[in-house]
């Protein structure tokens, strides 16, 4: 029984779910938080049973190692042996890495070299990389990219209009993220249309703290709404989406903020939490809007507005949509989000069906039966993706492997 | 028989015409180029007659007399009595200005106070207005704003998702500009389509050197894609329009440039010009284009694309169109970009008739007469709005004015 450890490792977070692939079924999950902190936090779920303890880990081989032994006297594995392979989710494989890759010396050598285009991210899952390989240097580990899936993008997508020695000299681009994930939800999509993937056009909105849009033309992603990073695209917790580039030596001007500074503010303190001046979560901003708050209703609007808009950009970009899909914690969980984007757009063949709505987290149709354009909610699974593509190209045989549901 | 001077100043150039009311037909026009440097240029179109004079013209004052020298030497006039009103195109009105305004000392005030918001423009249109007070200070000279026309929009359509408070503190919001063209061509787009404009959902293509998409729903502008400058929304000749904001400090940590001379790059070596590497001129990319040039047909294709999902995006917005309109230098004139961005908008009912899309500066549909969409092309006239604009508010009486065609 062919075992896979999903990873995500974060610059003071490890976050990881160990799958039986050949049900592709959840033995254990768990999440190190605060790693290098004092008072980390370590929560694993196993079979019923919720381990939570708060000590201090140093730095991520440790917390790795306090995995490891809690597999073993957890009984989840009777031996390390037992695990065939592990998946890292890495945030940014600029042009280098247009699929998933078996990790090597020189894998890491060029991971470590594009790190400058996820500063914030690629590092801290360079060194999860580089912990688990320590520990369990034999075991086949194989990274995932966040932008792989977008690599499919012609040209006149990702090309910004700027001078294109930039493109050339600095890799500057768009390259789109959460890329797992609109894979993910894009496959599974085809399968409940009952329609082959390579015939299907369709616009997959993952909203959760990040938020981005993807047009997805038979299986390949088109175009993203998420840029050379991930502050792009539509409006999100705290980023600000996209605004008038000028707006950037106007705002160093009249705060006094450097760049970095401004650009900081435009990811940490916009968005949801800067519209509304008090939260970057989507359910305190409806709770709020509901008992009348304007500031919140302000945020709602212009949050579910630019979906909308999106969506029917993309609609144009791919000449028409078969099916849209919302995913992740917001496209799952939230009704009024779903219905002030949705709504409005009969006009493209979108017949919304407020009465199926009112659902949460699971697999279904939003659409009127009739309506030409289908409405689904499908919850995410980043970690199948991750454990699929670690036997994919690790090359790990998995007896009766059950790629699908 | 009321005449109006319509203007337009720059920082160093002037274009005025001057307009017989009764029958909105132009009696003359003309421009001054390199005001303020050697060679100055200055030339007027009257009865069939070019003047051309190249001559050192030392600031917008000696331009303004020579063009009243030349209204008299030339018979345009007989008396400076005889103009009626002079119409002066101001690109910002910040959120002061929702409407066109006759100046007084007051609002020259408020135009500087205001200047910040479009450094390269307002200060000119000043100088232009200060010129012609000069010369006629009794004559009624009314103040015509690129951004009133797009002050209807709602909040949730001109705020970013930046801290709320840089809204309250420096006016960052959407301005949009072009307000003049985009309400000339949507009330004229109305009268066409024979249907009251309170009925209407417009969007207007802007298409020239600058190019900017206004959704205009009942007459009123509902968005629009320039932003809090022109820099932003599709790509221009030399602008990128829209980018992640993230890439400013990379790129001035790559170049070694400051933000304002990155944001420089944007405004003046992008777009057209920096995808293809040789011009900002559409005709020169096209033919390039046809030739074979990968660049100039990459340039192209960015060019037309974002307009083609800027109308998906505003169809959504408005929840549908009833005609697609395009205006401008490039609108008017640019038959292969009319058909690039019209082409697979069949989804959303939009029947582009290729047939009569060989159509140069006249208005003409180009759709199928049963298209539930109507595309037009209508030659825009802001002259014409700046002295139809000058009349109402600089309360002049008109004998039989015709305000439209």
């Amino acid at each position: 029984m062919p075992k896979i450890l999903s990873v995500n490792a974060g610059s003071s977070s490890l976050k990881f779910q160990l799958i039986e692939m050949a049900t592709e079924e959840e033995i254990t999950k768990g999440l190190f938080e605060r790693v290098g902190m004092d008072n980390s936090i370590f929560s694993m779920t196993t079979n019923d049973k919720k381990i939570e303890k708060v000590l201090d880990i140093a730095d991520h081989s440790q917390a790795v190692s306090m995995l490891l032994e809690h597999l073993l006297s957890e009984g989840v594995v009777s031996s390390y042996d037992e695990i065939d392979g592990i998946g890292h989710r890495v945030v940014h494989g600029g042009e280098v890495f247009s699929d998933s890759v078996l990790i090597t010396e020189e894998v890491i050598e060029k991971l470590e070299e594009i790190s400058g285009f996820a500063p914030l991210h690629n590092p801290a899952n360079i060194v999860g990389i580089k912990a688990f390989k320590e520990a369990l240097p034999n075991l086949p580990a194989v990274a995932i990219f966040d932008t792989a899936f977008h690599q499919t993008m012609p040209e006149k997508a990702f090309l910004y209009a700027l001078p294109y020695e930039y493109y050339e000299k600095y890799g500057i681009r768009k390259y789109g993220f959460h890329g797992t994930s609109h894979k993910y939800v894009t496959e599974r999509a085809a399968k409940i249309l009952n329609r082959p993937l390579e015939d299907t056009r369709l616009i997959s909105c993952h909203l959760g703290n990040g938020a981005s849009i993807a047009a997805v033309k038979g299986g390949k992603s088109v175009d993203t709404s998420m840029g050379f990073t991930p502050l792009a695209g539509v409006i999100m917790g705290t980023r600000s989406g996209n605004i008038d580039p000028a707006l950037i030596p106007y705002m160093m001007d009249r705060t006094g903020q450097s760049a970095e500074e401004v650009v900081n503010v435009l990811n940490k303190k916009s968005g949801l939490l800067g519209l509304s001046g008090f939260s970057s979560d989507l359910r305190d901003i409806t709770e709020a809007a509901e008992q009348g708050n304007e500031r919140a209703q302000l945020a709602l609007d212009v949050f579910t507005d630019r979906i909308h808009q999106h969506i029917g950009q993309y609609a144009a970009g791919m000449g028409g949509v078969d099916a849209i899909i919302f995913t992740a914690g917001i496209g799952e969980n939230s009704a009024i989000v779903r219905e002030k984007v949705m709504r409005g757009l009969e006009f493209m063949g979108v017949y919304f069906d407020p009465s199926l709505n009112n659902v949460r987290g699971e697999e279904a149709y939003i659409s009127f039966p009739h309506s030409p354009v289908k409405v689904l909610i499908i919850p995410t699974n980043e970690e199948i993706m991750l454990a699929r593509d670690t036997v994919r190209v690790g090359g790990i045989s998995v007896e009766s492997l059950q790629v699908s549901k």
